[in-house]
């Protein structure tokens, strides 16, 4: 076998065996492949494709790259993960995973960090004074074992392949492949190892799946690498032409999974999607009908077990559990303005990925993977899609601690906003 | 500009600008742009290809990174240049420059070594003992004027952009690509700086382009690339399904060349294409019609006057003149074998590869760029295709001085003919 054999295969659009591809990644792991190398298979898959044999082959090598997990074995139990392609003001992982966790589901969850205008699970946690997401997978365990769930941030050696073909397609314009996308995050959670795996595929304006046939070929690619692999896997595929709930930020959405889990409101958007996940959750791990899952998580959601479930995992992470009651704990932002409506009308649209650019302006989010994150910077929205108001009401509120230049931000948010009528 | 933004657009099927193409290439050559950036372009060339301006650009981009010549000023003439795409048993070079050299047309020809089972112009005159091709720039122009044609080795700082991609092209499997062999082919001819190009592009089983319509894609586009850059230029297309004339080899091809320019007998194959060829190169370079051109290439053929220019230009290389009438001086082989026919029957064809790669076996072609060259090697047929021959008759001579398994490349050889009726 030569990597100029295999790219050659694939430059003629033949399909590779999964030999083959086991032996391209396994070589680009060992620096025997050189990067030029690699970088003419990733555009030459990037426009010839691959079917999905070659893809769960693929994922399936990347997965076994570096460590691998087998949490069930460990917990003796059913394990679910969760996963989100990116969106703006996405906090259903630290709702829907309490949840699962009241119900007993196991969820030993790793995380990785934001980029770009879509927030990491972990950055919000962070926000959280004294947590910790640097756990030993000793402490992981325990943690899991004792509240239902822990969240972690990815190791170092989880697939160690995905982060140089990552690397490299962020480098050659070739992050754009479904298959290339589904390989990699599907060969993190292979890694991680869950019995079951839920996965949210976002599309819209704010998401990187625009159109519903892309985000639905990709949720299908998704499902059969994970069948393929011998793992429960169940796609939905949800709206981000509007950022989802009220908050983008990291404290700030810490604060509005906080407040709706402990029964002081919630957006129906958020509501919906996040029971929605959960009873995904549940019943892959056979917690039974659909129905009875989705009202399993409702109760857990109302009854304030779910909060229980999120505090646990706080304070035994090391985080300051006063962060989830009062909010003020995760700091005070420096700075201030408010988003004014530049005329009287509906609200038909709130523009997504412009909001998380924004929010990403004000300190939330990172413009290079080195960047630092300012915990209290973010967007809160007062009205919502469909509201009305009048010229010159207060629409929302920008928070920064960070260097930067919040009334020109404002003026430029502005824009975020269509009004007519 | 940046070589991502660059790369996506081609990565989309888009046409890449002169100025964003120029950029490229000189982020290659500076060592600016990474090699796995580069590979990802040249996939997504071969792959999403580049219209007739595109090439034109890349091609002239190329010509200019090294060194460039302007050979007409210096000599005060009209200059032509010729080039084949590499065929088997392809000596016309041999023959049709000192036929245009005696017809007083300038051909300070730069030409480069073989690889594979096509032989280069350089090798096979290196078999003349004290030749060199070697020359300083001023002694190259100097043979020019006195006897109308040289033959160099190309230097190293001839579109060293061209090197670069062709190492990269041959480890990504990105060779096989119109636009990108045009390229690499012109811009070497466009940088020696001759007023009008002759090219003969080879089609067949012993050629690269294997079919008709590649071939003339392939030859319309160097047409349009050379005339783009102010060059006059006409391609023929030949046929490579046997090899030419009857002698595969150095030493072995020069032989035949002088045999056939000192009246001694050639091929008609080869003497079809030799004088088609200096009759084009003649016409370009505005010696009258066609016809006329024709007529003069024949009578510089036949006269002698082309051998003439053929033995003062070997001389003034330093090269062994009587090598061109005792072939003796070219060294004799130490092994022989005869092929002979299978069956009793008419030969209906020579496979072409397939000689080629027996003479590379025998030692007359490099498996790799620094293999050693055996001058004595190669193949002389005592047939051709629709002879008729006895069982056991000889068809064909194997020569070799270097160690190799003769016999039983004799054995593999019967496969070269065809033998039916």
């Amino acid at each position: 076998m030569t990597a100029y054999e295999i790219i050659r295969k694939k430059r003629n659009s033949h399909a590779l065996s999964s030999e083959e591809i086991a032996w391209f990644v396994n070589g680009c792991v060992s620096g025997e492949i050189p990067d030029y190398q690699i970088t003419a298979l990733l555009m030459a898959i990037c426009l010839n494709s691959m079917n999905d044999d070659e893809t769960a082959a693929l994922t399936a090598a990347m997965a076994q790259s570096g460590e691998t997990l087998c949490p069930s074995k460990e917990l003796g139990g059913f394990c679910v993960d969760k996963h989100s392609t990116g969106g703006v003001g996405d906090k259903t992982t630290l709702i829907a995973v309490p949840i699962c966790a009241a119900c007993g589901v196991y969820v030993p969850k790793m995380s990785g960090r934001g980029l770009g205008h879509t927030g990491g699970t972990i950055d919000k946690l962070e926000s959280i004074p004294g947590l910790s997401t640097n756990l030993s997978h000793e402490k992981f365990m325990n943690i899991v074992r004792s509240t239902g769930f822990a969240v972690a941030s990815q190791s170092e050696n989880l697939a160690p392949a995905d982060k140089i073909l990552y690397a490299l397609r962020n480098a050659t314009a070739t992050v754009d492949s479904i298959p290339l996308i589904c390989s990699s995050i599907m060969s993190k959670k292979l890694a991680t190892g869950a019995d079951g795996i839920v996965l949210d595929v976002k599309v819209g304006d704010g998401a990187f799946m625009k159109t519903p046939a892309e985000a639905q070929a990709l949720a299908d690619l998704m499902v059969n690498t994970a069948n393929h692999a011998g793992r429960k896997c169940k796609a939905i595929i949800s709206d981000m032409n509007k950022p989802l709930g009220k908050c983008v930020g990291n404290a700030l959405e810490v604060t509005e999974a906080a407040e709706a889990l402990s029964g002081n409101g919630c957006r129906k958007d958020l509501y919906d999607i996040s029971c929605t996940l959960a009873a995904q959750m549940l019943f892959i791990a056979g917690k039974g009908s659909y129905e009875d899952c989705m009202t399993q998580a409702q109760n857990a959601f109302h009854s304030g077990k779910a909060f229980e479930a999120l505090e646990k995992t706080v304070a035994l992470q090391g985080g300051n559990v006063e962060a989830l009651h009062d909010f003020a704990v995760m700091g005070k932002p420096e700075q201030s303005a408010y988003v004014r409506a530049g005329r009287s009308g509906r609200i038909m649209a709130i523009a997504c990925e412009r909001t998380g650019l924004t929010a990403m302006e004000l300190g939330a989010g990172r413009k290079t993977k080195n960047s630092a994150i300012d915990p209290t910077a973010g967007v809160v929205f007062l009205t919502d899609v469909g509201d009305y108001v009048s010229e010159g009401e207060k629409i929302a509120a920008l928070y920064s601690s960070a260097n930067c230049d919040i009334e020109g931000i404002v003026k430029n948010a502005a824009e975020i906003f269509k009004i007519e009528g």
